[in-house]
C-alpha cells in the first residue's frame, strides 16, 4: 500500500476564510473513544452542548442544536424546514453567501426576491425599509451576518427591528457561519427566528457541524407546515425528538466524535469569555491593519463595517495573487484565501477567526506577505 | 464551568447496530492537524480516499466520494439527485431502512410503490420478478443490502440482474450502510447504479460521512435532469467539481478531519484485505451463534440469510430486555442494541462490525449475557 498521507501532514497556520486554527484541546477531543448515540453519557454531552450553544448565541431558544453537516447544511436546514411551497422569500445580498441563499431557497420552490448591494459594502437598512414598507408580506426575510466572501458586517440588529415592525409575521433568518464566536451574536435581542453557523470559523473546531437555532415562532411555522419537510435527513420536526425530551427517538446516528469536538470548542470559547474573545479578535484585526499598512497594503472594506475576523486585503497592481498564496503556503506554512466571484484576483482573504486571532499569528502573516511582496 | 464531560468518557465495547468499535489508528487520524479544504496535501488525501472507496466497493465508478453527513445523508443524496418530479419509484421493503427509503423518496415528489416482506425475512426475488414483468417501468428500483433493523441479507446481486433484464432503463439503488466492509460489495458486477454507506459500521470509523457511488448511467440521469436538484447541499452535479478535475471548485467546506478518519479506516480495511476481513466477520458470527446456543439463546433470522455483522437475538420470554441492555452497558461496558418497530422488545441487536468482529469481543458479550440472564 502507498505511504500513509496522514503521516506527511504538517501544521499549517490557517489564516484563510475557514477552517481556522483548531484548539489543541479540540483535536484531542475528537480522538476520545466513540460512544453509542443513545448512551446516557453521550446524551449528557448533547444536552450540555445545546446549553453551551445557547450561551454563545445569547438565546433561550429550545430548538438549538448542531446539524449533522457543515455550515452549508445549516443553510439548507434553515430554509428547507421553513419554506412552504410558493412562499415569498426576500434575500438581502452582498456577497457569495447571500447569493447562495437565493439558490437554496429557489430550489425549494420559494418565490425568491432579492435586494442586491455591491460586494464589499453592507446592506443599507434604509433601502430595505423602503422596499418592505411598500411590499406584500414575505414568509421569510434573510441576510448574512458576516459575509465571508467580502469581510463585511451587515446590520443584523437593525434589520431585525425593521422586519418585525413592517412585516410582523415574517420570519427573520440570519446566516452566522462566520460571526458566531468572533463578534456579538444576540438572537433573542435581535429578534432572529432562524440562525445557523459553522464550527470551522470562530469556534475553531474542524468543519463538520452546523450549530442551528430556531425561535418559538420558527418552530410554530415548522409545526404548522401543510406538507412534510421535503428533506428527511434535515427534518427538524423529527431531529428534535432525538435532541429533546425524556425518550430519545433515534433519527440518524449523530456524528459522535465531531460533537465531542464542538462541545470542547464551546467550552474553550466560554472559558475565555465571549467579551474577552471578541476583544481579542478586534485587537488582532487592528494589529493586522497596522502591519499591512506598513507594507503598503490596504483593506477593501470601509473601517466601520469591517469584520475583525475576515479581512479582505487588496492585491496591489501587478502582483500575481495566486503565486503569493502559494508561496505563503509552501514556504511559510500559512494559508490565506483567494477572492471569490467578482473579487477573484482582486483580494486576499485573511482570516483571524477564533484560535487564529492572536498577535503572533498576525505578525507571522504580515512578515510572510512582506517577504512575498519584497517590501 | 461544570466538569468536562469528555474526561469522564470510558471505553465502551460497541456491539450494537453501529457505531462499531473504532480502530485506534482512526481515532488518532481524527486528531491530525486540520488542513484547508483546498490545500494540495488535503486534495491528495481526497483523491486517495476516492480510490480506496472504489476498491472497497469493487467499482470503477468515477463518481465515488464521501457525502458530508452520516449514512442517512447518503440515502437522501442518492434519492434527491436521481428522483425527478413524479418519477415512479419501487422500494423493496423488509425493515426500517427500506421503510425510510419510502419516506425519503415520497418527500421528494416521487410516486412511490413498495413490495413488502415480513421483517426478519429477505426480499423474495421471484415475487419481485412477477411484479416487474407486469409493471410499467420504474425510474428507480431500490433495496437495502444489509437490513440493520433485522440482520437480514437481501439478494442484491440477483435483484440487480432482474432489474436490468426486465426494466433496462431503471436505475438500481442499493443501501449498503451496514454491508460495506463486512460482506462482499461488488457494484459493477451487480449492476448497481447508486450506492451509499456509512462510516460507523463495518468500516469502524466514527459516524459522520456517507461513502457514495454512482454509475455512469446514474450520472447521465443526474446530468439530464429537467430541474435543479432540490437540495443545494447534496447536489452532486456541483460536488463533483470539488472532488474531480484539475480546478477544484469550492462547494462547501469538506469535513477535513472526518475525511482523515475515513481515509485511515479504508487503509485499515484494505491492509487486512477484504476477503480476510469478510472471513473474520463470518468467524466471529459463527462463534457468537455457538456461544449464544450454549446459554439457550437463538437468532431471529434463518441461517442462510443472516448477516454476520448484525445478529438479531431473540429475547427469551419473561426477560426485561431493556434491563439486560442497561446492565451490560453499566456493569460490563458493552453496548448492544434494541429492536426497532415491530421487533421492539423482541430482539437484541448484537453487532459484529469491522473492528468489533473479533473472538475476544464475542466471548465478552456472551459472558455478559450469561451473567445478566443468570444462565
Amino acid at each position: 500500500m502507498s505511504p500513509n498521507r496522514l503521516d506527511a501532514i504538517r501544521e499549517v497556520l490557517l489564516m484563510g476564510p475557514g477552517p481556522s486554527a483548531v484548539y489543541p484541546e479540540v483535536l484531542r477531543a475528537l480522538a476520545r473513544p466513540t460512544l453509542g448515540h443513545l448512551d446516557p453519557a453521550f446524551i449528557a454531552i448533547m444536552d450540555e452542548t445545546k446549553s453551551l450553544l445557547q450561551q454563545v448565541m445569547t438565546t433561550g431558544n429550545a430548538l438549538t442544536l448542531p446539524i449533522s453537516g457543515t455550515g452549508s447544511a445549516g443553510m439548507e436546514a434553515a430554509f428547507v424546514n421553513l419554506v412552504r411551497p410558493a412562499d415569498r422569500v426576500l434575500i438581502l445580498i452582498n456577497g457569495v453567501f447571500g447569493t447562495r441563499m437565493k439558490d437554496v431557497a429557489g430550489r425549494l420552490g420559494a418565490q425568491v426576491e432579492s435586494i442586491d448591494f455591491p460586494w464589499g459594502t453592507p446592506v443599507i437598512v434604509d433601502r430595505v425599509a423602503d422596499h418592505l414598507r411598500k411590499s406584500e408580506p414575505y414568509a421569510i426575510v434573510a441576510v448574512v451576518h458576516a459575509e465571508t466572501s467580502t469581510g463585511v458586517l451587515n446590520p443584523v440588529e437593525q434589520i431585525g427591528k425593521l422586519v418585525r415592525e413592517t412585516h410582523p409575521d415574517s420570519l427573520y433568518l440570519v446566516d452566522g457561519v462566520t460571526s458566531l464566536g468572533g463578534i456579538p451574536v444576540r438572537l433573542d435581542d435581535w429578534q432572529v427566528d432562524a440562525f445557523y453557523s459553522g464550527t470551522q470559523k470562530c469556534l475553531s473546531c474542524p468543519p463538520g457541524l452546523a450549530p442551528l437555532s430556531f425561535s418559538a415562532r420558527a418552530v410554530d411555522r415548522l409545526k404548522s407546515r401543510p406538507t412534510k419537510v421535503p428533506n428527511w435527513y434535515l427534518d427538524l420536526s423529527m431531529i428534535i425528538s432525538y435532541w429533546e425530551g425524556a425518550k430519545r427517538a433515534y433519527h440518524h446516528t449523530a456524528p459522535i466524535n465531531m460533537i465531542y469536538g464542538l462541545y470542547q470548542a464551546l467550552r474553550c470559547v466560554l472559558e475565555e469569555g465571549l467579551n474577552v474573545a471578541f476583544a481579542r479578535h478586534r485587537a488582532a484585526h487592528e494589529r493586522l491593519v497596522v502591519g499591512l499598512a506598513q507594507i503598503g497594503l490596504e483593506l477593501l472594506v470601509a473601517p466601520d463595517v469591517r469584520l475583525p475576523q475576515l479581512n479582505a486585503v487588496k492585491v496591489p497592481d501587478g502582483v500575481d495573487e495566486a503565486a503569493v498564496r502559494s508561496r505563503l503556503l509552501t514556504q511559510d506554512a500559512i494559508e490565506i484565501g483567494a477572492g471569490l466571484g467578482p473579487l477573484a484576483g482582486k483580494i486576499w482573504r485573511v482570516g483571524l477567526m477564533g484560535h487564529t486571532a492572536r498577535p503572533e499569528h498576525v505578525d507571522r502573516v504580515v512578515a510572510a506577505l512582506k517577504g512575498a511582496l519584497g517590501r
